[in-house]
């Protein structure tokens, strides 16, 4: 019986690992310094958590999620993604108590039942952050910074922001009213999804990459905000002129989800062929409250990693970026090869990385095997030396090889 | 409504979360010195794969795994351990194809419906490794020191290695009715747990806690090792003689998995109160062909790193070992606020930590701020200072305070 991975899973092999482990290492080094630390959530939760904090009308609840009950008749759901669960965790274990600001992120895996399509898992993984507890706009212009600086830092080109004000809810039931009043006209023009959004969420219909054509002239939700919103919008793009974060304003932004208030952000990327989304985020004022923690205000964003991967291989090329093996020990004979593990396990112990052949191959491929771990040195051990004490140590970009005192392997190879 | 996480689940929150990446960071460094690669593989897999990869008649099979169907009528299960998945990808990937030994290694949740009590999680995560495609002794072995240096190195004091060998298949029939043999007589005064396992999986009967008293005379499998298997157990326990690494021989230790060939070993440390097993594994000869691979030889380990954390934090005390602030930033009045916004930012794209207020506080809220951090300077800036370019930069630990260009904050910082 063969078994195969899950459609929508993949498997990370060594080779491809490592990117995945150098985008994290940034991710966790930025976070360090901009002062937000970890949490960690579980990867299932109540159902009712993700209905009240995703949104019952979005299509991730509709649609996507992963929803089972377990073996005590709870109704659980794998993350679909990763804001609920922190603030969950930031009600239930009452942060909000806690003198200093709540600065959170987060890395790890998501569950969505999506379509295959190319880029599209169903597992996936994101890195978030979570700011709880401030209302200033100096701190939504911070996240867009950190999100800014994690992709150029990780070493995307070309990543752009994009920034939009999307008001409170009473300047959005004012702008609603506006933008049906501009759509309902056209209404039979537009495509199915857009009829269908502009009796669920019209905003997002300006989003639609189809019907552009018929938006010219659409009000701008800009024109509708209220006087705080306007100085909380222009605060943010102070903030961000103050730090040299280049942004553009896209009225039409809004994001997929209903919770945000004021700022939301996208960022964007040249992908494989089109303009891609990588990441966004926004201000949430009203989320805490929603799933019964306090009313406290919060801003967070949340980036696609696998996506971040893709166009990092598609910019960088798919060369693996393993770390290369300090000595490969290759023995000759059985009483050196007991002699080799043992040297081995010294070498590891002084923090060299080092390995051996376990496959009884002759000393032309344990050579080849030298090469594909791109070995500094190799250390070759034969009855002869062994009879001497010693081992000979070749240094492999130059050719060079001297004899070495087997109790001075490890100093012999720190001191190249 | 107030929401909780699901039973058995944890929240991992700043102040406790680094030791958790502290002991991650450890994992990854011992194997790259040991010259393992990670894997990831996906969080669920097809629920037949662990039937056949962990064993129908486990109890992690009969009564512990989360399975569930996706919306497309698929039997999925959240891995309930992490060799299975690693089998599988090793096969479909087609990894035993290349021409060196394949050493990989994952960290990361799994998932058992376990009865709930102190220190068994739902959610719980594991750091394992596998070698799979060679035979040979010495790699049992390394695997052993692999896990041995990791407890050690992490800080974890008096960690106990036991080892010992099940044979092969036939061996262990063999040994299983020699077994029972000396069990049946006894049947009657045996626990009920014993009685059930006498049944299923008599080699775990020797395990239990309760029936010690009744096993005085037992047979032991290391009387009936054929002589390939002596020589296998021989070497292994020859190779950990000559890395130095101590160990006891158990004759009843036998693990909870059915793919056990010749070596099996646990590591044991004091915990709270009692010894704890904290890991363990062995060899498994016939795992790779039994889920469809090719019949390739394997060796791996299994630690569970809540059991490590915890006996850390029992060994060491909870305190937290969060990294230091390098700065926290303090602004008087909104001029020098707009200031600080941008010197935080240069800060952080210099490489260091650095954080300011968000909550309007006034400076001995924020003052208080920089101690929890742990700041090592915190600068301050008023209208006076933003009027002479210049900001005043206090030393913590010495108290030592000077002026210095708002130009040359962090090259201050750095020089210091």
């Amino acid at each position: 019986m063969k078994f195969q991975k899950m459609p929508g899973t993949q498997d990370l092999l060594p080779g491809a690992v490592e990117r995945w482990q150098l985008v994290e290492a940034k991710a966790r080094e930025i976070c360090r310094r901009f002062n937000f630390r970890e949490i960690r959530t579980p990867i299932f939760e109540s159902t009712d958590l993700f209905r009240r904090g995703v949104g019952e009308t979005t299509d991730i609840v509709e649609k996507e999620m992963y929803t089972f009950e377990d073996r005590g008749g709870r109704s659980l759901t794998l993350r679909p993604e990763g804001t609920a669960g922190v603030v969950r965790a930031y009600a239930e274990n009452k942060l909000y108590g806690e003198p200093d600001l709540t600065k959170l992120y987060y890395i790890g895996p998501m569950f969505r039942y999506e379509r295959q399509q190319a880029g599209r898992y169903r597992q996936f993984h994101q890195f978030g952050v979570e700011a709880l507890g401030s209302a200033e706009p100096a701190l939504d212009a911070e996240v867009i910074a950190l999100g800014y600086t994690f992709y150029t830092e990780v070493g995307l080109r070309g990543v752009r922001v994009e920034i939009n004000s999307v008001g409170t809810p009473e300047v959005r039931a004012d702008f609603r009213a506006k933008l049906l009043g501009f759509l309902e006209p056209k209404r039979q023009l537009l495509c199915k999804d857009c009829q269908s959004r502009m009796d669920r969420n019209p905003l997002r219909v300006l989003d639609c990459k189809v019907d552009q054509a018929h938006f010219e002239g659409a009000p701008s939700i800009l024109d509708s905000l209220d006087e705080a919103c306007a100085d909380h919008f222009a605060k943010v793009k102070a903030g961000l002129d103050d730090m040299g974060i280049p942004y553009e304003i896209n009225p039409r932004l809004v994001r997929g989800l209903d919770y945000y208030t004021h700022t939301a952000f996208e960022f964007k990327a040249e992908g494989i062929g089109a303009i891609d989304t990588i990441g966004g985020g926004g201000r949430y004022n009203g989320l805490v409250g929603e799933i019964g923690g306090p009313d406290q205000p919060g801003v967070g964003l949340g980036l696609g990693l696998e996506r971040t991967v893709l166009i990092l291989e598609h910019q960088q090329g798919e060369a693996s970026t393993a770390q290369p093996l300090d000595v490969y020990l290759v023995a000759l004979g059985e009483a050196a090869e007991r002699e080799v593990s043992r040297q081995l396990h010294a070498l590891r112990a002084a923090g060299l990385s080092a390995d051996r052949d376990y496959q009884g191959r002759k000393m032309k491929a344990q050579m080849k095997s030298a090469d594909r771990y791109a070995a500094r040195f190799t250390a070759i051990l034969g009855d002869d030396e062994l009879a001497q004490g010693q081992i000979a140590l070749k240094r492999m970009d130059t050719g060079e090889q001297r004899m070495v005192p087997l109790g001075e392997l490890a100093a012999a190879i720190q001191g190249e």
